[in-house]
């Protein structure tokens, strides 16, 4: 688990900046004191409410009634997040990095949409990036605990991606053979109309999402189809195995790599204070 | 596994009751003696089948022809239960207690739709949360291990509950960010009427459910959905791949019970000779 | 691993027979001879055969024109099954044990659904029932490893029992519950006209299924029912976790109870000779 | 993980060849040069673009429009890839295992269906197969790696083979018995037209895909169903269970690869002191 120290981003490690940017980068980027976690709540309480607005907005017959108040609604929000995003910029150690960083992305990116609205319409829907900027609520609850779990969770993935790899190859070459194997066998009528909608189809049936818009009608279609829901059905297990086995591995994987000093045993608890072996103290 | 002693519930713990109250008591909530069990199986019975006559009233046919009976059932089991309810209040340790308790709250929901019926009409139908009040089947069966083998599972739920936080997030997050991108895509024709409903379509396809109802059909909008479909595909993986480590987990933590006589430290290693914690020779 | 001798059918095991009907016995029981092997194989391929002209026999455009050469068949196939009933009742150590047998039934069931036909039409297409008997398949592979995979999985299967018990018994409350809240919420236009289909629909959606012939309309109807997906493609996880724990416990459970007569070490693996701490000979 | 060795597979090993064979083999079969990773990488490249073609060829709109366009791509591709698999015919070590090989069978057939289309217009989307001929593309990436992360997949389904039989016969077994009886139960309206037709549905169902396009109407026939769905939601644990414990194992399976010196064993615990097997104390 990650300590207090690696959770602060490289972007705002370094020397102390003069006070009163030392307070704000306190409130806005800090959750220690009771202002930080305040400002923290706030904003995501209005990046969930500018999240629903933009929902509802596109909502016609919600449109047609509130469509003014919405606007304006979207506008406050967006002028305040600005401001925000200009003020980290202004009390951040090092403001190039922050801009570079995944959160300094995400909330440039939430913003600009409503200015783009003044010259491309359907831009603002894409506002919706906003929830991205809630990951901010794990700094809130118990932080590490969480950035701990999720860490967890991404080392697995992160250790079995090449696994995935092989195993996502495997699947869109499958689809892609038996996509193209539909639209030789079955004919326009049942949708089949190109490779590329049989290789969607394909997807669709692989994965068991099974939307039914396209289905194989001949008998030879359905027997075909029928072999690739079971081996879908099948090859489920591959990923899920791949992962549970890291998962499993990491979990029960948790001995202390060093040895006593005295007798050489290895493979003690981490919380070991005496060597199990021959009762000699572990070197901390 | 919890022992005999802490299956009893809090609300049912304390002094001696007056002797009819604590014949009663032994009866409505034990089930060590015959009559109690007795008293359960009717309890259960009777649950059933009043559920299945709500049920079958729901259906027209059916209501047209029996209405008045079923009608009749309804009341019937529901003063049963209203006074089998005010028996449990009378003869419990802690009235208030129980009257707090999931059970309790369960017991009072079950007859309550009823009489609002005299007033709101369809609130009948909701006397199906009766069912609930069948999780008492497990008490006559072989109790402890019923009530163990539960444990096992929603001990493992409750240690896995913060990665699972952490995994929902992210499915929330996905489905916003795919479905607000389906909105923009496709246009009003193929149902995505609104970025709440493409929401409702990207939980559909992300789950596997696939309904068909609402589906894409422009080439860039399938593209999309094939993107979300093997994500959901590879992404069940994370939940099965927590909740069977955890198990596995669990299964496997065959740690030696017996603990240091020196310090009384627990948890060690079944091939331990000294206390990892104080250095003391295990006993054998 | 269940060793050859248990591998015979109590209703088979007892003293020897009369010369012809212990030749018999051996051709039409038993796997170990060359005729008995031919007579198994014969035995699938006619089943196989039969249970594909019943299934034919259902199409209508080949019942209009194969109808009276099928009907012949499916007699032919009839009269074959009942003399190789009446042989097996004749020739087997235990008849009335056999006739009661899991097989013995099977048997049995493969050959009346016919003669019903002479009263009842519809019953001929219960004849796939027949299917059943090519679980005698297994015996003409490497039968003991085929049974031995399939003990494993049903140990595993029975260990979790009564967990996958308690998880049934969730997902049954949940889709009541869910089924008679759709029931509420949605009007009958969406057809969720009694809470039966409610309820059905639930287990169509719960279970990833996802038809699409019943589903929401309403904005709460959906809402209501993305809960239900999102847990329903949660709680997949949970009789894959105790299935995979129960898996994996029963392949890294190999080691051997027996402890050392020397120095008491236990944890030996199977084939170990000598003891791995104080290089005593282990006792066989 | 294989070694570099035996990653050159058998029909390429063997005696030095004339030099100008062997630089071309160099070239076209090896991944160590510059020359090599040029080649395969344009070859991947050419195969990707030969594939998208093909793809956008299916689809009407651009046929007509760039029909001919296509057609000479086609042609042009088909002609190199022939030329092509005529030098890896003269410059392999043994051309005629390589003809028989798995890669020799895909590249021979990613060139014939152009041929065959002078003949059987269709064929030509059968092109699609020379999306296997991009497994070449493990050999440009870290090879070793990659081919070592199938190997473990691959042995893990490997091993759990006649497990994953078991589970399909039973798998199969359930589809035809309950198609069968849906057809019974449901009438021609909801169109279980046919036996073959409704275990295509049971397909459908247990596997969780769920078209809609065949759904049962009848309550009978809805109940059948759902268990059905229940099952099949329950036994994806199976394979999933068999397929973790597998990689769980292969994971875990951490014995000390060092051997004894006295009689060369193996696969000690790495806690062993003395060798299981000759009783001769073991190096540190």
């Amino acid at each position: 688990m990650p300590s207090a120290r690696n959770l602060t981003p490289k972007y705002n490690q370094g020397d102390e900046l003069s006070p009163w940017r030392e307070s704000l980068n306190r409130i806005i980027f800090g959750y220690q004191t009771r202002l930080g976690r305040a400002f923290d709540l706030v904003l995501i309480i209005s990046i969930l409410l500018s999240v629903i607005a933009i929902m509802l907005d596109s909502v016609e017959a919600i449109r047609l009634e509130y469509g003014s108040l919405l606007y304006a609604i979207e506008w406050g929000f967006t002028i305040l997040f600005t401001i925000e995003y200009l003020l980290r910029l202004i009390c951040v150690r090092k403001p190039w990095l922050y801009a570079r960083s995944f959160y300094g992305v995400v909330d440039l990116m939430s913003v600009i949409p409503t200015y783009l609205t003044l010259i491309i319409p359907g831009a603002k829907y894409m506002l919706v990036i906003r929830i991205l900027r809630v990951l901010r609520l794990f700094r809130i609850l118990k932080l590490a605990e969480y950035i701990g779990e999720a860490h967890v969770l991404i080392t697995a993935l992160t250790k079995s991606r090449q696994k995935i790899l092989v195993f996502l190859y495997t699947v869109l070459t499958l689809v892609v053979v038996f996509g193209s194997l539909l639209y030789v066998v079955e004919g326009d009528e049942s949708g089949f109309t190109s490779i590329p909608k049989s290789v969607y189809w394909a997807i669709v049936t692989l994965t068991t999402v099974g939307y039914g818009d396209i289905a194989p009608v001949t008998p030879l279609g359905q027997f075909i189809a029928a072999s690739i829901m079971i081996m879908g059905y099948g090859i489920i297990a591959v990923p899920t195995g791949i992962y549970s086995a890291e998962l499993v591995k990491a979990y029960t994987d948790n001995k202390n790599p060093e040895s006593c000093t005295a007798c050489g045993e290895a493979g003690h608890d981490f919380d070991a204070v005496y060597c199990k072996m021959c009762g000699h103290k572990l070197s901390d």
